[in-house]
């Protein structure tokens, strides 16, 4: 009986979601792809997991690079004998900054881009030719409430998030009959991760117990979307702290 | 340590949706109160669940009825010594028929918004005003592809099911910060219960394994909803078979 | 040459929506059904039209009353010699009140789904079968930003909004085909009409030059609708003033 | 008393969308910048107004690239005493084709969302830059059924729709309160313009009379757009013919 595997792409700092995936799966039983741009972080990570006594690799790279997606899907493709083939993809790269519509230049457009349907479409991709010929796979794309509303100082971001929806969606209504189950997750609220605590102590502070998104909660609603029947799929879900407006 | 209790409300065939959402309640240890229509139905859940060892009780009622309804949170209110109030409410009420435009009635039209806003609000007005100041409680309703879309000869279930969305939808916005969790599932494909097998078995034979929404995996969904932390609270969920267009 | 004519029910005040509707589609050259509940009121602005030159005729009814609506639409289709049988239908039935969801009745609630999808439902019922057999026509009805978005205090307007767009949407999928215009207006903001002057004259106050919703400007936006060619229908607009935020 | 003027950029063949709307804007006493990237195709259009009596001038240029953007911008901005600065921006750059997902390349997503939000986003800039400082405007996005759903073989297409609606949405919310009317037109079907009558002319001729998007019939809902009094502002309309499934 082989180890299942899981490719978690878009790790960072040990408190963010990335980090919370990679351990919720590794305390499965998986064996865990930790993969993102800072090895030092990833390290972390993985150490982590391997003294809780789960298994996981350490995988640098650039999540929107398509060689580095190719080399990532190349590797878990072809595992140790104990490992199986993964059964479990997650996208998980982004960031979020506002900027005045009027400031925003192009490159920053084309980052946020990058970040949202470019390198979600080609991890997706590979994700397709690798795992809906074997007829099974979950999917997993981390979206935000910028997934379905522009504001203002945020067109970058509604862009890129919105463009990244549609990649999951036209996956799903094509890869779903094939037996890959695919789905995305609109986190709609501040996540208690570091980069928030970091950036702005005060208004994390202000939110109080549950008033910020836990990467270990938000962690085990991706989980439960891995663990559905085929007969009742999940496409979609949102995810909000109980006193978030909405 | 006293058990904790549920109300199902819109129970009938041993087979259907609400049935297996009883008995996934049941297996986690809730006592259950089995709401519907038919004594004779309810009884066959409620012994059902009692001759695996768990605890329900029938409630013959009529689900839309507001006499029906307090006289069901009344006794769910004072519970026995060794079973605690409920901390969860699901309304299940509902059924579907095509009639062509130009031919529905006006009485028709008024059955299915009692079965869906009206039933909906009055369900939920309830479980307001007596779990929000509690703090806590989960409230869901279930919905279909009809809460999003109208089609030819469905205006009526549209009409009905859109209705109850936005009570659900007012719902969450509303009592979410006040501690109840309010949760609606847009169910998106044929459900693999009685109904459909009894009205349309070709129908049901086509769709072949898992082209059809099995009651458990539906209910394990709801159960999932039930148990997330309130700090990343799902108000809507999609469910549908992995063969299902979308 | 016969004379055009439209029916537009649910008329009220001289400041309000319907009145403006009667008088936009009156100066167009069509002769207007004036429909609504009170006779003084509707003869005000069947007056003002006749004086205008225009030309128009009162019908008191309950704009929900099954009867009433048929002997309405009887009216209609069969008119004097130099009068066409009606060529635009406007459902504009509804009111709005704030209503905390605790204490909203099963009356109260049963009042705006009556306004909303009975009422709309029994009118666009009476146009299907009128005038989808003629292959011309269009139907127009009044929505709210609640039709997409339940809010606190507004489960019932939400309930019975979306309700109606769902009758408007099953409506424009099944008779647009059978060249019946069927359209949905969103109306985003408070209304520059007698209502809100009358019972929150600060909150009109404060919104200034064009910060409330001028009703000849909505008139004129329906009137464009009814214009459109086949070749490309609208089925859905939003109308709101540039000040408002959405 | 200046002439009015409009830009419109992406205007190729004769039959297309772009023409139709030059030729409308120009029927309307505008003078018309009309921009795209075949200076043969534009200067067509362009003898087109002129012949007819209106005002136009060809502007060869790559709708998507910054520089091409500013230098249309400055000449417009800077017209002969003739002409006013201009008060309506269209952007109607995009193009569309099935590829199956599995054979998509990185750089057709990037062409893609190139046309979407990068391109949109840059021309969106230049007119919030230029025309938001002075109180008034219309700036209009073209968008597709695609803006809101993928599907299989058009993930690249609806990721740059989507995209593209989210900086039309983001700049309505921030501009419009400014005086800027930021609309964006989901259009719904087959366009009936050179494109498909050369690519697929038996899909156009089995859509008979009305069953393709006539351009002028959707250039005249673009000028209704334009047209809008303050108080009652559209953000986004659909356009499709009568017989289209929607």
């Amino acid at each position: 009986m082989k180890r299942n595997s899981a490719l978690v792409i878009g790790v960072g700092a040990e408190l963010g979601l990335g980090a919370a995936l990679c351990r919720k799966i590794a305390a499965n039983g998986y064996h865990v792809y930790v993969a993102g741009r800072t090895q030092a972080k990833l390290d972390i990570v993985t150490n982590g997991i391997a003294s809780g006594g789960g298994s996981a690799e350490s995988f640098a790279m650039d999540g929107t690079s398509e060689a580095d997606i190719m080399r990532l899907f190349d590797r878990a493709m072809s595992p140790p004998d104990a490992i199986d083939v993964p059964s479990l993809v997650i996208y998980n790269v982004g960031n979020n900054r506002h900027v005045p519509f009027r400031d925003l230049t192009e490159a920053q457009m084309q980052d946020f881009l990058r970040s949202g349907p470019v390198g979600g479409f080609l991890v997706g991709r590979e994700a397709a030719r690798r795992l809906a010929p074997l007829g099974r796979g979950t999917m997993i794309f981390t979206g935000a409430s910028a997934s379905l509303r522009g504001k203002p100082g945020f067109a970058h971001f509604a862009a890129a998030k919105a463009g990244l929806r549609m990649v999951a969606q036209s996956m799903a209504r094509e890869f779903g009959p094939l037996g890959l189950h695919v789905a995305h997750v609109v986190i709609d609220g501040g996540i208690d991760g570091e980069r928030l605590h970091v950036s702005r102590p005060q208004a994390a502070a202000e939110r109080g117990e549950n008033g910020l998104l836990n990467v270990d909660a938000i962690a085990e609603a991706y989980w439960q979307l891995h663990l559905q029947h085929p007969s009742a799929w999940t496409h979609e879900i949102d995810l909000r702290p109980f006193k978030e407006p909405f």
